[in-house]
């Protein structure tokens, strides 16, 4: 393969092995039909289901996998399969083939970054993910080349689109948790089994890749203190708006005194903060750099579209043979990853016993009612990540900030 | 210099020659010291006026540019004054001496874009110049790196923070543009001339720098179809809003058939559009790409801050020897420029022979009362911009879209 090392401006013509032909494949093929400037073509498809009908001749279609991979011909692999183990063999077999890869895998990519890393370097192919996290939010290519890490110092995202529009709901007090899920699952929203969006583990695994990009700390997505918001209720909701809030699950990745942490956590935002404002399934990251305000980006974040867009935009720029530096990982000042930073939390239970063992550091509002107990103080994030209270679905837990 | 040819990934340090010691100069030279990972300090500075007090010792200061210009020690020039005359030989020279060059002035750019793309030809010395459009908003870095042409279909900004504030205030039915002017000027938002902002003047010389960038078109300023905001009325304000919209100053560049029109102009924006919610001094731009929906960029335009952290950011990445590679401009296929678009507006006046003589396609609303008259239909932009009612301050005209 020449692609790497090609950087004329013309770019190469990209023969393009493609697996999975779901929407975001079907787009994909559509799109680069329609548009020749980018020398770019589907040339095989491998997809597993011999029975499903097809939009296109079947001679396209391989069910195969060395078919794609041996063929020196294609000098691109997309990957667009759901099993994560899967897709870290194809990835894998891709990038030592010499091939360029791109994929949309965040679980894959998420919990096999130092083996993905570590492929990389041996093979020199180039790996781009970009429509793994927040669709078509061109976001790891700005953490990449626009935001140095000694210019960023943090970054907070409401980075998916099935809990955003629950949450919406529940805090335009439409009712509860389960009617906004059911709504979210009727419109296409949520999955038949939302656990990976509503427990938050989806949003783990791309708060995994922004802190990789953001300040080159690779960390398993089980370190990152997580925690869905499968127990929001309307209460939370009035008491978050009546103090100038709204409830967001955000993903937040910070840096402070050489040190990073990161969370997913139900987030009381501040109404006047951006991030308030996205609504429904958009998603959105509000960068905090060195001397600027905050920066905010919005966009669709999941669907055949967005994630088509970002792939899109991947295969593009192989045509320059664009890469990932991986530059903050490559320096030598790495931050550590900590999670031992201060918190500043709202904890609401019927179980009083459970608020109080929460390692509280201060209280600021001690609220009992026949509704809702609730506290609002600050406490320590890996403490709380410990507490009982944290791990109970007899709880609702969110950072206040 | 070995600056352009140094890609490792540890960089070069990097010793800047600063041009302009206003508030961005300062916190630039403040936010180097503090950071020494960046290996980038401030080692001269050339100033005009003898006569005004520094914060640093006189030692570090010169008013002399050939002390900087002829210095070899002397890698980057950072260049921060205002009168775009001076700029360009400032930057030309630099160019040629080797040094990499960094830049906010809009206005220089945007006058000598070919100028300077040869400079840059000829010299092969990187310039970056983020901070002339949007402040701290990538949106530069965005459209070399991210958008590619093939892709990208439309882009539309709310590119200056003056018309932005004052148009907020208007829109929310706080008077009249007058006032709301001096209420931007006591709050430092508005100069006390005015001009280059709410005559679009300095729109204008961004809109050229954002289609050079995001489509490949160099296009003088004076071809940019250009209107001010100075006779919106808080009657515009009122029809706007019944109809569901707000209005804005927006920068647009669009690419459809292979040409691209741009203009900057007065625009009924939909309530419910990303732009509308962009309020106050802050500036956005919207991004229009196949197969995605708009992505919006939000962040502060102007001012000491944000525009120092977009000239950080370009030092920054000078460390890695980035550069614009104008691909779309080296591109054979480059779109043609052409005004020749359809455009729907909002034309207002008491004078009724100034509406009547628009060369109007069709009309939608044609209003008469005692308050106001306006006619909403479709024209064309380069046959209304040739139109007396466009030039005359006795109308208020902007686009609808």
């Amino acid at each position: 393969m020449t692609l790497a090392n090609n950087t004329s401006t013309d770019g190469t013509a990209l023969r393009i092995g493609l697996f999975g032909f779901g929407c975001v494949g079907q787009g994909l093929y559509d799109v680069l039909r329609r548009t020749p400037g980018l020398r770019a073509q589907v040339a095989r498809i491998c997809v597993k289901d011999r029975s499903k009908p097809r939009t296109l001749p079947l001679g396209m279609f391989t069910y195969d996998r060395g078919e794609i991979l041996g063929d020196d011909t294609i000098n691109v692999v997309v990957e667009l399969i759901d099993d994560a183990n899967a897709a870290f063999d194809i990835v894998s077999s891709a990038l030592r083939a010499g091939k360029a890869v791109v994929s949309a895998n965040k679980r894959m990519i998420a919990e096999r970054f130092d083996d993905l890393l570590a492929i990389q370097n041996e093979t020199g192919s180039p790996f781009l993910y970009e429509a793994s996290v927040c669709g078509s939010i061109p976001i790891i290519r700005n953490l990449e080349e626009y935001y140095d890490n000694d210019l960023l110092d943090g970054l907070e995202g409401i980075v998916n689109g099935t809990t955003n529009f629950i949450l919406t709901r529940v805090s335009d007090g439409e009712g509860a948790y389960e009617g906004a899920l059911a709504s979210a699952q009727r419109l296409g929203f949520a999955e038949s089994d939302p656990t990976l969006d509503v427990e938050g583990y989806d949003a783990v695994f791309k708060t995994v890749i922004l802190a990789a990009h953001g300040f080159g700390v690779v960390v398993k997505p089980g370190n990152i203190v997580r925690r869905g918001i499968t127990t929001v209720s309307s209460f939370d909701a009035a008491v978050a708006k009546r103090h100038g809030y709204t409830i967001k699950l955000v993903s937040s990745a910070r840096l402070a005194d050489g040190e990073v942490s990161a969370s997913v956590l139900p987030t009381f935002v501040r109404d006047e903060s951006p991030l308030a404002s996205v609504r429904d399934e958009y998603n959105a990251v509000s960068l905090h750099a060195a001397f600027s305000d905050a920066q905010l980006m919005v966009g669709k974040g999941a669907g055949g579209h967005p994630t088509a867009s970002a792939v899109l935009s991947d295969i593009a720029a192989l045509r320059y043979a664009y890469r990932y530096e991986y530059k903050k990982i490559a320096q030598g000042l790495r931050p550590r990853f900590s999670q031992r930073v201060p918190i500043k939390i709202y904890a609401r239970s019927s179980r009083r016993d459970l608020l109080e063992q929460i390692p509280w550091s201060t209280i600021e509002i001690e609220h009992r009612s026949p509704d809702g107990s609730y506290v609002i103080g600050t406490t320590v994030l890996d403490e709380l990540s410990a507490s009982e209270a944290f791990r109970s679905d007899e709880t609702f837990i969110a950072k206040v900030v």
